[in-house]
């Protein structure tokens, strides 16, 4: 899952699990034991920067994972969480790279359930728990 | 809750109680009262402005605590209503401030529930109902 | 609007006003200030007797009037006010009465919208604000 | 957050954070990692118990503070989670118990956002994150 | 169309257009034109029955082609309609006949989009605009 | 309502009925009558000018009185039409002319349920069914 | 997945892929391919068996493969059968049987995204496309 | 259906299947089978092209005939699929011409169930399955 990204105050953070290749099979750890360290990792160092966020960690399906709302984060934090994890997972690039391309084909945002603001990163389970 | 903001005819009011305090407990009064109160003053300046909105009330975790459809207001009325109000409480700034920011970040519109048109704005629950 | 109807703890209440005759029109009196007063007594009715509730009024057209989230109710409250609301106005009966006829029409609940359970009630606004 | 409750295979289960008095602010920790502890601990206890599912925890409010989708967990048991949690917090009362009280009222069930299924009880938040 | 089916005071009536062997092509009517005059004609037929409904005309794709809301029906007069006429095309048959499968499959009311209800009815466009 | 407005082709016209008078109650029509025939006039203006439409009569509440699906009408255009009326009379203005001050104010286009999208206008009903 | 299930006329085939395994991955074969060669199957033995049947195939995770509308089959049956397989596969049995549980738990059938009608089953992929 | 259009990675393919003229009925071949053998058809040129896409076929109503969710297709992929098939049988014209008519009237994805992006052309059933 990516570092925490930019936003705006109360702005939310999110996080697409899972590269192309999926998840390793056959792994001693639980995939959900992953994800919820992720979403613990990124909830942390957002405080560290000062920001108040939600994480969510989906799989390369979009289906989520874990979510975590943050203290005093907005309420819609963890939707658009969601929405940026989905995002980063489809075109498995960070959604601050992604929200470049609209320049180009603004139309991209009209996608149902995408979010093209910076916060959503793909992200790879490795032997550590998933590296941020 | 702010005063009336401006907006077309047949436009909405919305209020986004709550500061980041959250609401003082142990206050005499029912949290129920002050929003209706708050309500129906936002009401009553609109009217005197020759507005006829809708009003909502929502509390800091984006929940509608009260809402009232002024007469001749709009079929969306409300809704718009409460969606300014998540949205002014998202920022914790009203959403006629909120509105110029889409210029740099357009994209921010796009997060669901939320509406960049005047007529929110946050508001604290004082010892007097609600500063309006 | 009916007085407090019984219901569970945290239990809601909602109002559906507006007879087959309609609103009267040309009173001096706004429907929003009517329908916001109905509210608040409902819910300090229902406060003396104990119970935590939300309260909802619907004109006749089924289209929300007032909403107003009684401290301590529950999440669901609103809403489900909404939908009594409308199940009484569409009926033009309360809605202790109308679950009773579930026993021989029990497909009566899946009408969208509707809520077949005690807590609304038509009223008529007359004179005075509302009948409470 | 209670003890996991029984289910089905592939069943899930979910946690109603907040009593009625709500969540002790001022405290040291903060809510969220009470939340995600809670989620972890409920999701090791189902699987000691054999069971595959999900977990959700939702303040007193109805909002989800936390979701955790257990490895093997069917696809709706997130969904499932978070309204047997909206459930249990709207009565104060574990699912389990409020299944009971359907067959007197049955319509209950048809309140938007619930779930009475066994598998989500109230918990309150006390020194140590979360009695599980 | 089917005749006016019997409902509840302010209900609905639907109908279900289209047989099995679909519109006839290159007939010299509109399907618009079948549609509403067969609207108009259960409009004014529930009318002297006393009853107040809303109706709707169905494809049988389940698309709607018609709706008109009775003076005075329910609020959710026209969406029932609109499932009812899905159930009957559907099925093949009127919604009263087939609510009385209910006793024997209930989960069939667990479809989407279906209402066992009766005033649906499927119909067939003859040379004369539907019968009705 | 309005006459048949331009679009594209397999576009949708739809009516707002209702001006701020609201309908004169007592009048010797049924509304659903005015409704269907404006439905009907503006179906033939639209052919006529060899339009594939779908048309939307609206209330001043927002609810729909009579929807037509025009033969050959793209599967979107009743809802589209539904949304025109909606909008139409919100601001109480052609969506032609509502559609201009998108410019101005851009954001007006995120309230739920609008189309700034010519083809919708408010309506007034006289002794004649509807002014079209 | 499944061979066709008994249902009403104009009935649909649900499928649920996927076992418990999961799908073996580096396997020869696209799944598509596997999806679309068992939704084709399944819709060849319904027609034998005169029914008129829509399928869908979904993956462990409740996500539609492949949908397949049979022609004349009713206008839900595509979203009925993509229900079925998500209750197929969340308790990896077929739905034929799990209705018959719902006579302890009837409160199942509430789980959103399930429907308890026979037609759905659980599959596994083997060498050949689709076990059916 | 349309060859494979262009998008992003992973991006999706839709073919709105249904010239003005409508299916030809009578045809020897199911409707079906022209649907599913079109979207092989899709997903196998998409595959040499390099791209990992989602196909749905839509007729000329815009309900789903057939879809396949292309293996390490996005998430929204088939959703999206089916928005640009309901757009290019709206207007009978592909959707990469669509997106430039954006440029004059920007409403028009405002429309809902529309998306214009490329990937999406009307199709013609003819002797062999369909067009591709």
């Amino acid at each position: 899952m990516g570092a925490q990204r930019r936003a705006g105050p109360r702005c939310n953070c999110c996080a697409a699990e899972g590269s192309r290749s999926g998840w390793p099979t056959g792994s001693g750890t639980r995939r959900a034991d992953a994800a919820a360290k992720a979403a613990h990792a990124a909830l942390d160092a957002a405080e560290k920067a000062g920001r108040k966020v939600s994480v969510a960690v989906v799989d390369r399906n979009g289906n989520t994972v874990a979510t975590l709302r943050g203290d005093g984060a907005g309420p819609q934090s963890c939707e658009s969480a969601e929405r940026k994890g989905c995002t980063a997972v489809s075109w498995n690039a960070p959604t601050s790279e992604l929200a470049v391309r609209l320049r180009k084909a603004p139309q991209l945002k009209d996608i149902p359930g995408t979010l093209f603001l910076a916060g959503g990163a793909p992200c790879r389970r490795t032997a550590s728990p998933l590296r941020v």
